[in-house]
């Protein structure tokens, strides 16, 4: 094929700023694919179904796309005009360039990598045995595998029956002799996983990965201490924000597991190979990797079939703790290399919410509930022995998700709001000038709006507030005006209040069937533990305001930050915390909410908001 | 690029008889590459260096390619005139038309199968248990694991901690909903390694891989029946016939090992085939498969570095026995299935040897030596729990190789031969026109020859006989002439009966040497058992005649067949037997004969022939 004739069937250029990347359209593609294909993260909270606007760009020069029937609806007639549309909707059809805001940028700020880094008696599934050996020789031309295992057991005493994993039989010959046989030998149970120079370090990694990020602590395993921590987007986020989308995407073109497989996959070497770097170390030494994902990130993961997971009864293949070797799932560690996911307890309680209990559990006498807030929130009962877990589909909107100026937390974002009867007052992150709202803003707007009067016990939003204007959906708070942003305004929508009112109305339904089922009432639990990104940043009173939380003494919350990656580094650190983990999935009673008849009214009757004790004490602007 | 151009480079074109397979050579191939890159195999004892000529072709038509002048050192010079050439020497560089005789086809008739198929307490490592489950609903949404789990556990009992093979769980969902949700769970060890339909059979493989020929046995582990049997030629001979010749290469090549490795595995993958499909009964029902094979294709198969086992002091990287997931290696079994490699004791002394010992032990009360002859011979002497082996490095002169009319057991191969004072009686494999020798001809001719006095007691070759000529490389003893054979002549010439002598010297050198460290002379041996392919083509009496193996009553020999690949059938129907394989590895001392002062003396001794009290009983043609 000729140069000109290649150049002629090149598609479109379509210009990406403020990233400077160019990219060719293919036929047939929207402005999202094509960012997409070229590596640009775009929010895509509904999976690019044109459910929600966090895709929302603008194109500012050559050939606008024609607006679809649904960006006619979705955006003001000014808007359209300008160019705004939703990427998910506007075919890449001809050159233009493309403005992708703040707001639809997928680079949040806010990944949580802290954890309580509780005391964990040092226990480690792997270990790092020393060995000096004599040379081979016409005399002693012992195999390689048996003179060290046989000096090894002379050294180091009965160690059982062991063998080598095939990977670090392969390595063996040059690893002896580059060392001038000396070295260590890291076992795992009764398997020699690697044999490494005599300087090495006994790595582990511990990953909570979320549906949104993924974090990573990187840990030595022969004295416990955390080396290096660290978080990133998880790269499949532009593919959807939750389980459903995933799913419903993979019903669709089947093909893509494999691709967000891979995408998992590259997260795990970049955060392996981004933390080792930090400390000048070999993501080669590290000899385990601990994982805690929900049940969909877990089966992408493994690439076990999601068909079953990803439609009702919602069934997983694989429940239990499960060991895969990393180099059969390309994750580039130790040889033989062992990644361990977290067992999971049902299609949408998995091995995060398992690494979360076991990082909690223990922590209170009496009944305990323990929720990690998110796209699906996961919470269980903890009473005793006795585990009940159920799953609330409470959507995207406490990420930001199908809120009209919804957003990640990223610069610029709102995270707390005050509403008053004359004004607003809004706190963004970094104090840049607002580009929208993110998960706590939004929960404090919802609270304050409440508080103020601005919308009434059923949300219905009033008339009369100065910041309360028509919109082209109806009703809107301006959070801040164009003169503000010197862009369009943050408004939060009538829609968005109903939004944010089904979101918590899942969740508090959720805890209302868990004391049920128990046979509790909400003053009886001792404890309310909210784990997670969100729930570290979320305003309690705000959130019991709101009708999310129960109207409890506030000495009864604890935020407990990111539970699920201190549950996956205690698995790392110790064989015993690993037997529990499992003991917490097998004990853990799954409660289906879709088969509960009383889920239902009980939703219903939390979608209102009630009388609180507690007004007082919100409401403030808190300077996080 | 143009067609024209495509044409242009092209390479000659050379037609490869009675094949009827033309190819075009690339630049710097010999015959023999290009044959090889073609899929023709062309026998090559020495590994295409020149070092023997079994792989002699003749050029009938085009352009004959100049003879090399190792070629006219070779050939005489009627040959060199008629076209004949090594392939190995000879440049692919023009078009012609390359004549293949059945003396260089490397496709063997004689490739042994059978075993003694001795009783064994069937006890495999894989079990299968059946299952019918409740389907998965709203009301009762377990994970396919769990559900499986705790109804394998209500109907067989207390089964201990079970996990499952990725695969196997990969396949899990499909599995049960295909089937009804009945089945049959493959357990291996605490491992389900595969969920199969409610009819599925249990099967096993047994492999002899050896470096001539491969054999298998399929049988069903349920009842320990063989259900069929097979074997093919090793499709890694077209690159050597010997372990030094593979190792060679693949110092000069490593890339080749890969190459070598991939032949192994797709001969594997044949052999599953081809057996399952003789049976009506699908490979995916494999459980599991043994492999006993020597220390070299055992790392070919595992992809283990082989240079420190091709160079002195030969170490293997790895000798305990060896448990690798089929589907690391690329073998199409079950999902889950697994390869176990019997142990190794030495460089030399492989997991065939162990196989062939766990086979045979036990056979005499009194001390009994158990040999392989091969291109490498394994002698193992066991005395009550004591086992010594050494390996002997008997070259392929008992395989045809290094021969110059040598060739393998194909048909019009010349097997036995009969030489008295007037003339020369020799029996083909299926009385086809002679065309070349084959292993148990070469050790009858020697010892003919020896006895009716053509060679004198230290090989020399003497005038008088009437097939005895002078040919171009000195005297030959004509075993078939032109005339006869309707082709080239088949000669034994003086250069042949040093190869054989230096071959059986070797051999019998090794069993000296054995006895001498046990303290023990030959007639204390209560057994000579004599294994392999070979060795069950022999006639005894001409090897004892040869000096290939000592002076004892016929009654204390046993040609005990393939017993090989018996040991990995008892190793596949037991665990028991498994156990002691490793028991056998352990327990052998291997003793480097390359080390020892008194082995180069012993082997000088037995190059000669001696006077022998058995005479009178050998020269018969056998009429096998």
């Amino acid at each position: 094929m000729s140069e000109a004739s290649l150049q002629a069937q090149a598609g479109p250029l379509i210009s990406y700023e403020p990233m400077g990347v160019r990219a060719h359209a293919r036929p047939g593609e929207t402005l999202l694919d094509c960012a997409r294909r070229s590596k640009i993260r775009i929010a895509s909270s509904c999976g690019g179904h044109g459910r929600c606007m966090t895709c929302t760009v603008q194109v500012t020069d050559g050939e606008v796309p024609e607006p679809s029937a649904a960006d006619l609806e979705a955006f003001s007639g000014r808007r359209i005009a300008e160019g705004w549309r939703r990427s998910c909707q506007a075919a890449a059809s001809a050159s233009c360039t493309v403005h992708v805001p703040a707001r639809s940028t997928a680079a949040p700020v806010r990944t949580q990598v802290d954890s309580a880094g509780l005391p964990v008696a040092l226990d480690p599934a792997v270990r790092a045995l020393d060995f000096q050996l004599a040379p081979a020789s016409l005399e002693d031309c012992r195999p390689d595998d048996r003179r060290l295992l046989e000096e090894l057991r002379r050294r180091h005493g009965d160690l059982g029956p062991l063998h080598f994993d095939l990977d670090a039989a392969r390595g063996l010959p040059a690893a002896l002799r580059r060392n001038d046989w000396r070295g260590r030998a890291v076992l795992r149970g009764s398997e020699i996983v690697a044999v490494a120079g005599p300087d090495a370090r006994l790595l582990g990694l511990a990953v909570d990965l979320g549906t949104t990020n993924i974090s990573g602590l990187l840990v030595d395993l022969e004295s416990g201490t955390t080396l290096a921590a660290t978080g990133l987007e998880n790269p499949q986020t532009s593919y959807g924000s939750d389980l459903i989308s995933y799913a419903s995407l993979i019903r669709r073109k089947p093909e893509k597991a494999a691709l967000l497989q891979q995408l998992a996959i590259d997260a795990l070497n970049s955060l392996s190979t981004d933390l080792c770097d930090a400390v000048g170390l070999k993501a080669s030494d590290i000899a385990e990797m601990t994982v805690a994902g929900n049940t969909m990130m877990h089966h992408l993961l493994l690439g076990l079939p999601v068909r079953d997971l990803a439609s009702s009864p919602f069934i997983p293949a694989l429940s239990a703790a499960h060991d895969v070797e990393a180099r059969d799932l390309g994750v580039e560690i130790a040889p033989g290399g062992v990644i361990h996911l977290l067992p999971n307890i049902a299609g949408f309680v998995g091995g995060d919410h398992v690494a979360a209990l076991l990082a909690t559990i223990g922590q209170a006498d009496g009944p305990v509930i323990t929720m990690d807030i998110g796209t699906n929130t996961e919470l269980s009962l903890i009473r005793g022995d006795e585990i009940i877990s159920v799953s609330c589909p409470s959507g995207p909107a406490f990420e930001g998700g199908n809120i009209s100026c919804g957003m990640r937390a990223a610069v610029g974002a709102i995270e707390s709001v005050r509403v008053t009867s004359h004004g607003v007052r809004i706190k963004t992150i970094e104090d840049a000038p607002a580009v929208g709202i993110c998960g706590s803003g939004v929960l404090d707007v919802l609270a304050q709006m409440y508080q103020s009067g601005v919308i009434d016990k059923r949300g219905r939003m009033q008339e009369g507030h100065p910041r309360v204007r028509e919109g082209r959906f109806g009703r809107e708070l301006v959070l801040a005006d164009e003169g503000e942003t010197g862009g369009p305004a943050v408004v939060f929508t009538q829609d968005d209040v109903r939004a944010v009112q089904l979101a918590k109305a899942a969740i508090r339904a959720g805890c209302d069937h868990l004391l049920s089922l128990a046979g509790l009432s909400e003053n009886d639990l001792d404890k309310v533990l909210i784990a997670g990104a969100f729930g570290s940043y979320i305003d309690v009173a705000s959130a019991i305001t709101a009708g999310l939380l129960p109207d409890l003494p506030f000495n009864r919350f604890a935020q407990v930050g990111n539970a699920a990656g201190e549950g996956a580094r205690q698995v790392l650190l110790s064989r015993e915390r690993r037997e529990e983990a499992g003991c917490i999935a097998l004990r853990a009673r799954y409660a289906e909410l879709a088969s509960s008849k009383a889920f239902l009214p009980a939703f219903s009757k939390r979608i209102g908001f009630a009388e609180l004790r507690h007004l007082k004490t919100s409401a403030q602007i808190t300077g996080k």
